[in-house]
């Protein structure tokens, strides 16, 4: 042995003693988790067949498009019967005396999977509203295909309405690894428990984030930076259960920066909030909330020299 | 056909009605749109060509530089006539009663593609001073080295010179996907249509938004979190004719979180915004903008129990 | 030759000469630097080594452990030795009359890659607590599994606690190669100078900046939009030796969008500081700092027609 490797091996070792001690980050096992690169190439085939020929190499065209799409489906159902069967067999999602319950796992999950798959077309609907929001929401926006190839928002929303899916079904794990990966692709922070209605846009995106208990109505629209999120945090059991992110009514607008808090805020239907405004009680539909005058001092450099 | 057949060729009829129904999410006239996988590759071959040896797994020294150069030069034309080619060929872009010539199409997408590498020379001039202006900004900054390979506001506006050059050739769609690929990679998201000078830097940058219409002078450093935006976002064809964004003339300093909006707001040479600042209205040359000492309140624990 | 051989030929003369003229961006030595493609592959082996089954495709349990720990250290041990020693010999970082001693970067190099690897279960002692604080800190958080392979601030903690350990030992490049990286997936910039306590959690993160001399203690929690940044930025040799960013002491809590920046700030023990406030001053322990009641006008739909 080479002193390198006698090093390398006590490396090892000591790693090795690491993973004794630090159980909470250990998954050792044998049944690895998803991993990231599975749920991309899993997103990858959902949105080719959520906007055919708009993403990916592939040409489709009308005589070819069956069977893309039967391709994609069906790889698409392997996977997702793959990855849900594995997030359902995680130690704490699993109920108590559940341990052996393999074959009902695997029935769920492709259950889980085809309710998916199935659930394309309505949101295919949905994610056509979507996208004409988004031409009608950005003067710079010129027709879908630049929508759909270009736009964070569009690609984040996508995203959202097939976690959703999953989410609302109860599948753990995967709903948020989806929107995670989205994330962080578009800075878009947007939690798979979100309810959003159709006509969304979310412009620029950076930095946006949309608590779990969210609810949006129809044709609203989002500037970067916003956040709609909670006001206290307390972790509890019941606060879990709670809802504890705003509401925004139907036709809503919220500008870049705006920062809206808590469970029991309902901005009315028709609102704009102006940008960077600290919102934490609802407001009746109708209204138009803006930063006070903003307090700013200018100095020009003659009078500070 | 087993059941899970079955079930699956109902899903895909399901999706294949879908597209008969949402038709303005289809693009299935077998002409698929560039995927973001050729433009990222696309981006990787002229960036290596723009900072040669900083960034990819090549070695290029003095001997082999102009095989480098000119396989990646070679290889970037095809890809940006076939690209560009797609691009002017959907629908919306097209000329009434142009259909049919794609003769003239494959002609204009060499001429344009041709014209992005005859500019490389000019847009390396101008990312040795964006380079340089990295150096003298950020007193974390060590090297070149580190400025090309770590800093993801060089990389930003690397890609938007190029993409620049694009835009103002009348290029469709491959400006805005090469923009937003960055933008997913970096948070700043810079439309190619923005004019922006020699000596521009970008620190830590997340969240920056610079809209169609901005023009930026020489010298101009910005932080994470700037929006230059439009104040009005009624979509018209007036409006997306007109100038919606800022102007900072030279030597302009903009701190973190700050937000300039409006076409007619003239940010004068050598002002400095400072962090969180919302401006809507024109300063003069050599003006300091803070926020008015902010109203805080301070609670100590022991007065609060 | 073809014309547009011959167009290609003149452009790759011109970006040659261009080479020639633009010295600073040029990296022609024939001794590339670390590619982001090295630096992400070889991130991607050590995360797993850290959360064993947690990430990646690899199936891990109590029987492969040792060889997949053995595989992973050794080809990270190899690739760290390689990536080091280039950045070690980039011009700046080599002190002068060095330019021959090959040697011994070779040795350095390979002294450092043994640290990190020594150095990760000491890394795995500090990331089970901030596994556990973002369990805590989280209402939405499920279990250890969804934190690991799904949050973003669990991602950007566990890269900067590998980056800090080689800043500390002084290597350069590499460390901020491996942050940004991470900033480019999360929205999350921290520069691996900054010392961070055990317990750390971001949430969300997108936005989050932390400066180089930052400091930060035990059980500290950010939301997104953070800043812990520098009030001057003139750059001389002074200021980059100097602390610049400010000092978060235990059990601080940060909300979204708050700025705090200045070396001489130091944040006392318990301390809340609310959403969007600026500070550029130290409070003492136990201080909940909010903007003052915000002031917002409320314009109804009917007053304003």
């Amino acid at each position: 042995m080479s002193t390198t490797e006698r090093k390398l091996a006590a490396v090892v070792e000591g790693i090795l003693d690491s993973y004794a001690e630090q159980g909470n980050i250990n998954h050792l096992d044998g049944s690895n988790l998803p991993s990231r690169a599975e749920i991309d190439q899993l997103l990858a085939d959902l949105l080719a067949v959520v906007f055919p020929g708009f993403l990916g190499r592939d040409r489709v065209d009308e005589l070819s498009s069956r069977y893309f799409v039967g391709e994609r489906c069906a790889r698409s159902l392997r996977t997702l019967e793959h990855v849900i069967g594995r997030a359902l067999s995680t130690p704490c999602m699993r109920p108590p005396g559940d341990e052996e319950n393999g074959e009902r796992r695997v029935r769920e999950a492709h259950d889980h999977a085809l309710a998916l798959l199935s659930g394309i077309p309505r949101i295919r609907e949905l994610l056509a509203t979507d996208v004409r929001a988004a031409l009608e929401g950005d003067p710079a926006a010129c027709n879908a295909p630049e929508v759909i190839t270009s736009y964070p928002g569009v690609t984040a929303i996508a995203v959202h309405r097939i976690a959703h899916l999953l989410y609302t079904r109860g599948v753990p794990l995967i709903p948020r690894m989806m929107t995670e990966l989205v994330h962080g692709r578009t800075g878009i922070d947007i939690h798979p428990g979100a309810r959003i209605g159709s006509g969304f846009f979310i412009d620029h995106g950076t930095g946006v984030v949309i608590g779990e208990t969210t609810q949006i109505g129809e044709r609203v629209k989002l500037y970067q930076g916003v956040t709609l999120g909670a006001l206290s945090v307390e972790v509890s059991e019941a606060s879990r259960q709670q809802k504890r992110h705003p509401t925004l009514e139907d036709n809503v607008t919220v500008y870049a920066g705006a920062t809206i808090l808590g469970g029991d805020t309902i901005i009315g239907a028709g609102s704009v909030i102006g940008g960077n405004v600290w919102l934490t009680h609802s407001v009746p539909p109708g209204t138009t909330v803006m930063l006070d005058k903003p307090s700013l001092r200018f100095v020009s450099k003659e009078r500070s020299a």
